[in-house]
C-alpha cells in the first residue's frame, strides 16, 4: 500500500470495487529486474496488465513485449513500442493473426510444433522463431499443464524444420510455472536448453537465444526470493550450462513487474451464518471470482487483506464474491482469517492485486460492471 | 442446430467465435415450461443471458424475472416489464442497491439471514420478503455449494423477525443445484419447505409461496428427462407435502429456457502433439475457458461439439482455449472424442451454449475481445 493510492482512495467518489495501480511501483520493480538480469532483456507480458499508461511508461523505460494476440501487439504498438521490440508469444495463432502482426513490423514468434512452422512460413517468410519446450516445473505454485511446449526431442526437429521452411530458428524458451518460488528451477531448465543447443549446432542450426520465460513471484501472504536471488542463480546456471557461450537472454516477467503495484478496493456485502450449531462466519465481498479475482481459482493465490480492524481478534470465514453462482467462492477449503470485528459496508484492502485481475473480469455476468482501474 | 442459425452462421463474415440464440427456440422452452408447470409462475433467471432481445420476446410471453442485481432490473425494466414482475433473487445486496431496487418498485427480496432481512427493512419497509433455505442437492451435475440460503431452523427465524422488522415475510425458495438430472430432488426440498410452513404458522405467520428455484438441465451429451416428467412429479410433491392447501409457486429456469437455444461457432487454432512417443493430440480452439465456456470450470459441462468431419473415426484428444493462461484448458482429464480428419482452420460448432456463456467472457484477457452474441 502506497500513499499515492491511499490518497488516490480517498478522494473517489465512485461506487463498486475498482483496482488502483501505483506506477512509481513498476518503475521500481522494472529497475529491480533491470539490476538483477543487466544481460537479459526484459519481454513484459502484457497479459498481466495492458493498461496504456502502464504500458507507455514501460516503453519510455526500455521494454520489450510479450504479446499474446494482434490486440495486445496494437496496443503496444500504440503506446509507442516499436515492432522490434515485440515478440508474438503465444504458441497458438492463426495464420491470419501471423500476417497481421508480420504486417505490423513483428518478427519475433513463438512455436511448440511444426504446423505451427507451417504458418509462419506461409505468411512471415524469413521471421525469427524460438520454439518452447516443456519442462517439469515443481515448485510453482501454479504449475503449468502442458498446454503450451514440446519434449526437448521434439524441439529440435521443430527449429530444424523451422529452417528448412526458410525461416530463423534463433532459440528456445520455456516457463517454470507461475509464481516460482525456487529459484533452482531455472537451472534445471537451463540444462534443458543447453542439451537442445548442442543438439542443433550438431545439425548447422546455431541458436543464440535463450527466453527465459516468466514465473518470478510477487509477495502474496508468503515470502518470496528477492529478483537478485532469481538473477544470481539465472546467471550461475547459464555459466554451468553455456561455459563461456552465453547466449543472449530474455526474461518475460508480468506478476512479478506489476503485481505488487496494485491494491484492489473492495467492500463487505454480506457476512452471516448458515445455521445456530455452525458457527462458520460467511463473508461476501463485492468482488469475487467473475469480477476479476479469477486467480483464486482452486484457491491458488491467496491475497493479503487489509481491512479497517487489523489488529483485532482473528477468526476464520469463508470469502465469497457477490454473484448468484455458487462456485464464486474465494476461500473456504482453506478459510481465511479475518478479523472479527469485520462489519458489513467495512472497505477492505486486497493487496497484489496488479497483475492478472482487469482483463479477467467478465464483461457483465449477473450485471455486474467489469472492475474499473485506475493507473496513477 | 436449427435451419435459423444455420443460414445466419452462413452468411456471417466477421472473424472470431460467436454465440448465436434461436430465439424461437426459447419461445418453445418458455411453452414447455409453462404447460408442464401451468399453475407456476416463470420467473426467469437473468443472469444465464440478458440479451435485451431475448429478455423482450420473454416480456411479451408474460415471463417474470429472477434478478441478480440493479442492472439486471434495469435491463428488465428496458424490456418493458412491469417492476410487480420482478424478483431480487441475489441474497447477498447492498443496502443501497436495495434502496435503488425499491425506487424502481421491485417488492420481492430473496434473504438468507437477520442482517439482510435489517437492510430490506432499513431502505426497503414493507416489501415481501422470502427465505432461501439450503438443501442437499444430489444428482445435480453442478451440486451447489452452501454459499446461499441457510438451514431451515434459521429460515424460520429469519421468516420472524421480518415480521417483527415490518416486513411481509411470504416465503421460502431452495435450489435443488445446477443442471439436475434428478426429478425426485424437488421431493426432498419440498418435504423442508412443508416443515418450515408449519412452524412458521405455529407462530402466526402464514406463508403463500413457494419459490421452486432453477436446476432444470439443458441436454448436453446425457440424456436428460423432459421438463413434463420434473412437471408431473413436483405437483406430485406439492400434494403429497402440502396436501389441499398448496401454495402459490414459481420456478427460475435459466439454463433449461436459454440453453438449448444457442450454438457457438469457433475455429481450430492449431492441432499438435506433445512429443513423437506420446500420441496424445492437443486440439486448440479459438474460444476457451476466458472467452465464454467458464462452466467447463472443472470439466463439470461437456458441451456437444459438432465438426465437418462427423461420422469420421473418432480419437481422443486434449481440447484447449487459445490463450497464454495453462489453466485454459477445456478437457483434459476427461478428453473428448473428435474426428482424427479435424484439421486447424476447420469451424466447429458448440452445442447448448444459449446460457451462461456470453456474460462470463472476460472483457479483454490476452487482448481477446468478448464473444459476441447474437439473437435471431
Amino acid at each position: 500500500m502506497t500513499e499515492r493510492i491511499r490518497e488516490f482512495l480517498r478522494n473517489r467518489r465512485e461506487d463498486g470495487p475498482c483496482l488502483v495501480v501505483d506506477l512509481a511501483v513498476v518503475r521500481e520493480n522494472y529497475e529491480s529486474f533491470a539490476k538483477a538480469l543487466p544481460d537479459s532483456r526484459i519481454f513484459y507480458a502484457v497479459k498481466a496488465n495492458p493498461a496504456p499508461e502502464l504500458l507507455a511508461l514501460l516503453v519510455s523505460l526500455g521494454s520489450c513485449f510479450d504479446t499474446a494476440s494482434v490486440a495486445e501487439i496494437e496496443m503496444v504498438l500504440a503506446a509507442g513500442a516499436a515492432a522490434d521490440r515485440v515478440s508474438f508469444g503465444n504458441t497458438i495463432k492463426k495464420e491470419r493473426d501471423i500476417a497481421r502482426a508480420h504486417a505490423l513490423g513483428v518478427q519475433l514468434f513463438a512455436v511448440d510444433c511444426k504446423a505451427e512452422v507451417d504458418k509462419i512460413a506461409r505468411v512471415a517468410p524469413g521471421a525469427k522463431v524460438f520454439c518452447r519446450f516443456l519442462f517439469n516445473c515443481a515448485g510453482a505454485e501454479w504449475p503449468l499443464s502442458s498446454k503450451f511446449g514440446c519434449d526437448p526431442d521434439m524441439a529440435v526437429e521443430v527449429l530444424d524444420y523451422a529452417r528448412q521452411r526458410g525461416l530463423d530458428p534463433c532459440g528456445v524458451s520455456f516457463h517454470v510455472g507461475s509464481q516460482q518460488r525456487r529459484a533452482q528451477a531455472w537451472d534445471d531448465a537451463l540444462k534443458s536448453a543447453a542439451t537442445i543447443f548442442r543438439a542443433c549446432s550438431e545439425r548447422g542450426i546455431n541458436l543464440s537465444m535463450v527466453n527465459l520465460g516468466g514465473g518470478f513471484p510477487t509477495r502474496y501472504l508468503k515470502e518470496v526470493p528477492a529478483v537478485e536471488t532469481y538473477g544470481r542463480s539465472i546467471f550461475r546456471a547459464l555459466r554451468k550450462h553455456f561455459g563461456n557461450c552465453i547466449p543472449e537472454t530474455l526474461i518475460e516477467p508480468g506478476r512479478g513487474l506489476v503485481g505488487s503495484a496494485g491494491i484492489i478496493e473492495a467492500e463487505v456485502v454480506l457476512i452471516s451464518q448458515k445455521s445456530e450449531r455452525d458457527d462458520v462466519r460467511w463473508v461476501y465481498l463485492d468482488i469475487g471470482k467473475f469480477g476479476g479475482l479469477a486467480e483464486t481459482m482452486d484457491e491458488s493465490i491467496r491475497y493479503p487483506i487489509r481491512t479497517p480492524h487489523d489488529g483485532d481478534p482473528l477468526a476464520p470465514c469463508v470469502l465469497a464474491g457477490p454473484t448468484c453462482d455458487s462456485a464464486d467462492v474465494l476461500y473456504e477449503k482453506k478459510p481465511y482469517e479475518l478479523p472479527i470485528s469485520l462489519e458489513i459496508g467495512d472497505k477492505v484492502l486486497i493487496e497484489g492485486t496488479g497483475a492478472y485481475t482487469a482483463t479477467y473480469a467478465s464483461v457483465a455476468f449477473n450485471g455486474f460492471a467489469p472492475l474499473p482501474a485506475y493507473h496513477i
